[in-house]
């Protein structure tokens, strides 16, 4: 969590002139996001964001990026709005980056989501599904099952070194997910966030307030997003399944768009894939990351836990559906 | 610049709770300071900034920096106005360290100041002198000339391996200055920011806004202070004197009291103190700072440059005084 560039004065005064925001009255680099330089600006106009991105963010993938969160913000769905500039552009330079300037969005991240949060996410995360129905640009999901084998590839020893035993157990999920996947009928698709974690979703006390950081955002299938919640929000102290606020996020989903069966049915292996998914990236970094890097990496063996868990879960209903 | 600590939202609703400001409507570590960790927290009141002192700050020092900005707020003269919990308190515990709420103030600190601005820094430190005349509570200059040989004690070495002869230039400038204050008169004293460099200062365009970081304020020679901001305004890339922007600055602050004589006879020496207090602060920084530390040290050299011009002043019309 850090800003990685600067923006001197002149230069934000000169980038502004092409907005009709008017002047800053404050300008703080923000330590939010660990893989962008955020600041909180502020102008006559109100408050924003100004996101300068930079090395890890494909430039060619920032069109589409936008794209999702001004087909959102159109829908009044709460998300951080591009804003455009006097020419139409959203997306512009700065200090040699690519950079946005998007409304400000109130709200706080909750540490320890509650079970209310978790219903509020369920339902706002099927809210998100439907405003994004007619979006048509697509994304393929560069972390999808394809692309665990590949992270996994020559990692088999760093795990054993977490936790002896652990490589064979990922094996068999990278087996489990393959052929279920297979066997599995098509799923509803559509624009998912694919990230959404507790700190990508604002609240003001247990009311929803939005979305952010919406840049692994692709196409997949829906019930996939609902997995990655799942993991994310509704497991304690990096193991622990709380079934009460896994319950409530798919009874909130479900209040507003009601699973098909073949997504129910599928929900233990998207799970256990969303898992792998995390674990694998986290594996990565954990041993790409210098021991001296502004970020600590966060620790594989959460989602090595949580995969635990997917291994043994039989239906929809070991995650609290329908109760 | 860097957020130290961090504060879960139950923690922080547990702190607010002891003030009148309402609820968090949202939070976000900011990257501004380098010895605590900052917030941007706004309320249903309005906007704030919530500091959490770490390590380096003598928590025996805090009641006095509070009163400094307490009493400057009083007057109306703008900066962080810590904010009072229901008990009155200001100092509080948050997340094992001292904690305070502080207003928000608008403006964005200069990267190069412009003449105008230098005017405006003038005219304003003489301000906040005045309006310090009547705080009685007093704290010695920690880094007044006592501490300048004891910083440099051991490190001549590292200051030739800076740039060779430097050392023999350095214990010259100690020596000249000891001489100095041993022979000057007794100055004009009062309550001194001491550390007012741009990044502590804001403006809205050319229009000063306000002052913050008060954690080097002390009891000591209002000339000091200009002496101070002419080092940090007044030099351009490292070394440069810009007669124009000194001149300003000085012209600013007599425009609101203008100096004594013996202040102003004093002001090559002052500005070669304080040139001194800075180099051996950013010494010191730049042999202990560890190469993998999450703050770059600033190069003393900027300050060696500076002595280069304060050893060959020999009256404040040197720096456009009166010009």
């Amino acid at each position: 969590m850090a800003v990685y560039t600067s923006v001197s004065d002149d230069k934000l005064a000169a980038f502004l002139s092409d907005y009709s925001l008017g002047k800053a009255v404050s300008f703080k680099g923000i330590a939010e996001g660990v893989e962008n330089s955020n600041y909180y600006l502020e102008t006559d106009k109100g408050r924003f964001i100004l996101t300068l991105f930079e090395r890890r963010a494909d430039p060619k993938d920032l069109p589409y990026f936008m794209a999702v969160k001004q087909h959102l913000a159109k829908k009044d769905f709460p998300c951080p709005e591009p804003i455009e500039g006097k020419d139409g552009v959203v997306l512009r330079e700065l200090e040699g980056r690519p950079a946005v300037i998007v409304s400000f969005l109130d709200g706080l991240s909750p540490n320890r989501p509650n079970t209310a949060q978790c219903r509020a996410l369920g339902e706002n995360l099927a809210r998100m599904h439907q405003a994004l129905q007619d979006f048509t640009m697509e994304r393929r999901n560069t972390l999808g099952p394809a692309s665990w084998p590949v992270l996994w590839k020559g990692r088999s020893a760093t795990a054993e070194d977490l936790q002896p035993g652990l490589s064979a157990l990922i094996e068999s999920d990278l087996d489990a997910t393959a052929k279920a996947r297979a066997q599995s009928p098509d799923l509803p698709r559509g624009t998912i966030h694919a990230d959404l974690f507790p700190d990508n979703a604002f609240f003001i006390g247990d009311e929803f307030s939005g979305v952010i950081d919406f840049y692994f955002a692709c196409t997949d299938a829906l019930a996939y997003d609902i997995a990655v919640c799942l993991n994310a929000w509704a497991f304690e102290d990096g193991s622990e399944y709380n079934f009460s606020k896994g319950a409530a996020l798919l009874a909130g989903y479900e209040s507003v768009r009601p699973l098909e069966p073949s997504e129910r049915d599928v929900l233990p292996t998207l799970c256990r894939g969303a898992a792998l998914r995390f674990f694998m990236t986290r594996l990565v970094d954990w041993t790409d990351t210098p021991p001296d890097a502004l970020v600590r990496p966060k620790n594989p063996l959460d989602y090595s836990a949580r995969l635990a868990f997917h291994r043994k879960a039989v239906s929809a209903s070991d995650y609290g559906y329908g109760a």
